[in-house]
């Protein structure tokens, strides 16, 4: 299974790409688009846009995993982060992909084993998890590899769980 | 010059396009799109795409004129709304058309003359401001065609206080 992770947002869009296999994870692509900053809210998410939506078609994901919004950040950041996970659900229903959604909390229970994990942690356990080098940067990058982790386990966890019934 | 006038949100999305002729404005073409309940975000999203995006192609309006996000709503209220305004953004830079934004607090002024005009007044003008023998329905369609309207003067102001510079 491909499992396309996203970290939204309007300047920096990080995604990540992983191949799930038995239990093996491995890093296909990873990195982020950017936006030039001053520039006009719907010029950004139209350059998202199309780099998103060819990248669904080349790349063809199974899975879509994307971060919920943190409630707790800033109301002004929340709200450009919509505008940007707007975009990013559309092309995802475009392409008639499955999207699934993991609070902060879900990603690093996943992937470090604890709720309150420090980012570098996270970090380490990317890195770790997918045999990369070095921690991917920028940040978003990691984050949206995190995501794509996160939906590998709870998939696999909950077609395990279906199995057993 | 016709304006578009929206107002965002997933569950229905009013809108209003307008035509400005010197002081006279006229509306051509006003109701909502709805999304049906217990709809995955992204297919709202889509399905929403799939309205606005053949719309301007079909009526290619001048300009879109948006509502700006409530702060004081709540955030969930608001976030929902980021992303369908996402969506229409979208679709407007897709079509390279200039999109305005203005707050509750300004389509007010415009449109009533007072900004903390209630919701009745402001529909009672949209009513008599573009000759129409009822005040548009549901609410959302109303506040589309306030936000135009708002626009229509807005825009015509600072045209003609350009003229004078």
């Amino acid at each position: 299974m491909i499992i396309l992770g996203i970290d939204p947002g309007t300047a920096i869009m990080g995604y990540g790409l992983i191949e799930q296999k038995g239990n093996t994870l491995s890093a296909l692509d990873y990195s982020c688009w950017r936006t030039p900053a001053h520039t006009p809210l719907a010029e950004r998410l139209l350059m998202l846009y199309e780099n998103i939506e060819p990248y669904l078609r080349i790349h063809t994901p199974d899975h879509i995993a994307v971060e919920e919004l943190f409630f707790n950040r800033n109301t002004t950041t929340a709200l450009a982060v919509g505008h940007a996970r707007g975009v990013v659900l559309l092309a995802g229903a475009q392409h008639g992909l499955p999207i699934y959604e993991y609070t902060p909390l879900q990603v690093k229970q996943a992937v470090v084993g604890y709720g309150r994990a420090e980012k570098n942690q996270v970090q380490q356990m990317v890195r770790g998890l997918l045999g990369l080098n070095e921690i991917p940067k920028p940040d978003d990058t990691a984050d949206a590899l995190a995501i794509a982790i996160c939906h590998a386990h709870s998939f696999a966890l909950n077609q395990r769980m279906g199995d057993l019934r």
